[in-house]
This record gives structure tokens, C-alpha cells and sequence, in this order.
């Protein structure tokens, strides 16, 4: 099925109200709530190789969600041991994870993204800047 | 802190842009997302208490979420085995999961949703409508 | 198919040299794995209806997978805040979500779980007592 | 904390009765059992370099669960299509998950894995061979 064929059809679930803006930000967003929920609880360390394979590949597969223009992750591992026993490493959290994301829909297209926010102690999910097109 | 005081400083996270509409539509598709990566894998049987703890579960708790104003789940067995021997179960997943949310934030309330849908061979999500107050 | 020709087949995948405490102990490891794995994140309050909903919720799923005989779920969320505002929760972690499980294969029974051992600063996943019948 | 300090530390949590044997096996399932739970659900398409990062990053940070020896992780696209919409994507299932694993513990070496196992319509996990020292 050809991508405008497919999209003709996946359209009509949605309202007649929705907007390329609306769409674009619910595409994106729903991207984010999958990296934190997918992702958080996986094993890392401070071993740098690790944790860049493992933020390439999160990257690359969330990119594969429908109207994703790109995805920019970082795990901060400065708080992570030296992996001196067994049981030294720990794990992708809200509070080492970070995320910037831009979907597009249509002539719109949406920055967005997450990080642990200290002062309201929280891994805040939040959209910084909206652009459309005339 | 007040609830006015934390919104206050979260609201600064976001573009100036961004309105209440942006806003309803971005907190519900990001726990569309997250109920969707957090809970597939999950074991289920054909066995309906089993189904609908679990179903109260994720209603209950992905309600926590930020603005969600209601969530329902429905997990569809019908496809699953009888039990009759200790590999004999399912799981969670884009075939057997449907949900309905709702999202409120200032002056915008969202309907959306997600459910498997067979001409798209997909586990669709969707906007369903979008009220503004004046 | 019934459950002890399921068995059989099985078992054909299983190396010779693998006893009945071997599998028990096997089965019981991959759940304790699984419930860690597939419920960090998982958002909870201190509201005890959410919170023993989710512990059911798990308890019930998690007993399906093959060779459980019974699963006990903790969550702790005496460090929860009050739910003042809409970011006012936290979520399942290694720190909050306690588990004491039994498995059991033809003579043998486990009884293993695991906290968060303070003393390790870690989630301790343990083999507490082995049983095998004569 | 050195290594040995650590483990004899952990080792209080443990039954008398548990040896080499169970414990390597204890902690090679825990892991199979993980991997599934983590990442069953993380997009995935037939581009190889996409699904090679992802096996990589599975078997890195997996690697990093306590007496974990080596890790190696297939994913199976065959059946995925070819990405010509935005929905044409698949998802790691255990229909096309494969892992081989070794776990370490003393004197005991484990050998495990899991595979989807058409005859049984199941995600098989088994152990393969396990070796002792004298």
C-alpha cells in the first residue's frame, strides 16, 4: 500500500477538527511516553561504548514510529559506580535520561522533549517550539 | 507545593506558543505511549478475573499521569488458549489492547484512543475529538 | 494438546543433564526477571487502591507464566508524595517493589524474591530455600 | 566495596543449600527473563543497520546483570515489510526474538537461551548444557 493510500485510511480515525499541528504533536508525543516506558530499567554502566550503543539504538528504533523526523538521546552516567563488583552498573531512570525529538505532519513540525527537571524533581515531557508552514 | 506554584514552573519548560489545546492533546498521547510500551509482554489468560485486575490496573494507574482525566483498557482473549497445559497463556499486545482517554488541560478536553485495526493491520492510535471551551 | 504431552515436547530443548531442582530454580529466575523488567516505570500513588490493585494485578498475571505456584508483590510508597499536584507521584522502581515467589517443577519446589538491600544499594534478586521430595 | 566483600555480603540473602550450580543458573534466568520484558515491544524494521544496533545494545547492557558471562541476541525481520508508509514497521515479539546466553557462577557454567518454538506456538526459554568443575 502506498504511503498516501495508507495515510487516507488511517485518517479517517481521526476528528475532522484535527490539524496538522494537533497531529504532529500527538504523533511526537506519543513517541516520548514510548522511550521512558520502553526503555527505563534497562542495565547500563559507565562504560562509555555501552551506553552510546544503547543510545543509538533507541534513536534509530523510535525514529521508526510514524511521523518522527528525528530523536536525540542522552543517558548521563556520571552518578553511575566504576563497576568494581558484580553488582555495580544501574540502570536508564528519569533522572539520567534525556530526550529531544522533532515529528512533522503535514506543514507542521514540533520540538520536543524530555528531561529530569531538579527543581520540580520530575522527568519533565515538554514541547519547545512550534513551527508551520503557510 | 500548590498546584498552581508547580504548573507555574513547569509552564516555563514550554514555547510561548504552546496553547491549552497543544497542551491536552500532548499529555494524553504520551500516556498512550507509555500504557502501550509499559504493558505489552504482560502475561494474561482467558481467565476473566485475571484480565480485568489487570485492566483496572492500568486504568488506575496510568490515570496518575499528568491531566488525564479518564483512561479505559480493554484486553480482548478471545483468540487465547484454554489454559490446559503451563505454556497455554497470551500476552498483552497491539492485537488485544484497545484504550480510551481522555486528557484535560485548561481549556481543552481530548478524546483518543487506540485500538487494533484490521485494514491497516496496526495498532492504531487516533485522535477522536477535540472540545474547547470558550 | 494436554499438559503432559506439551511437556515432553518441551523438554526435548532442555539439555539431559537438567534435574527437576535445576528447572524450578530455571522457572522462577525467568519470572522474578520478567516482573522487574516489565513493571519498572509503571506509575504509582500513595492512594492504597492503586497501589493494591497493581500489586494483584501483577501477582495474577506473573503466576501464569509456566511453573509458578504462587507470586506475592510489594510496592512501598511510604516515600510517595501527597498527590498536591498533577506530578505530585512516582513510579515502580528497584527501590519500592518487594517479590517473594515459588516455583515448582515435578520435586522440586523454590521459594526465591527479591527487596532492596540497603546494605548493597541494590535490588537483590535471591534463592531463599530449595525442597525436594524423596 | 571489593568484589568478594560485595558477594559475601549478598551471599547472607541466600539459602545454605544453594550451589555453584543453582546459583548459575538463578542468575542466567533472571537475565532471559529480563531481556524479554524490557524490550519485547521496541520498534523494529528490516533496515539491517537498525536491527544490528539493537541486538548490539541488548547484549551490552544485558551483559552487565550480575554472572552474566556473554550474551548474544538475533532479532528476525524476514517477516517485516519493507517501509514504504509510515505504519510499515514491526515490533520485537517472541516470534522473532532468539537469545543464547552463558552465566557464571564458581565453579559452574550455564549455557540457556530462548527461542520462538513453532510446535509449541511458544517463546521457549531452556537450558542448554550445564558444565561444572571438579
Amino acid at each position: 500500500m502506498s504511503n498516501s493510500r495508507f495515510e487516507e485510511r488511517a485518517k479517517k480515525y481521526f476528528g475532522l477538527e484535527v490539524t496538522d499541528r494537533d497531529r504532529a504533536i500527538f504523533e511526537g508525543a506519543i513517541t516520548l511516553g514510548a522511550i521512558y516506558h520502553q526503555f527505563v530499567g534497562t542495565p547500563v554502566s559507565r562504560d562509555a561504548g555501552v551506553v552510546s550503543d544503547l543510545e543509538r539504538a533507541i534513536e534509530k528504533t523510535m525514529a521508526l514510529q510514524p511521523y518522527i523526523e528525528s530523536v536525540k538521546v542522552k543517558i548521563d552516567t556520571s552518578d553511575i559506580g566504576e563497576g568494581t563488583h558484580p553488582y555495580d552498573y544501574s540502570e536508564v531512570s528519569g533522572r539520567n535520561l534525556s530526550v529531544e525529538l522533532v515529528s512533522r505532519y503535514g506543514k507542521a513540525r514540533v520540538h520536543m522533549g524530555m528531561k529530569f527537571v531538579a527543581e520540580l524533581d520530575f522527568p519533565l515531557m515538554f514541547i519547545e517550539r512550534i513551527e508551520e508552514e503557510d
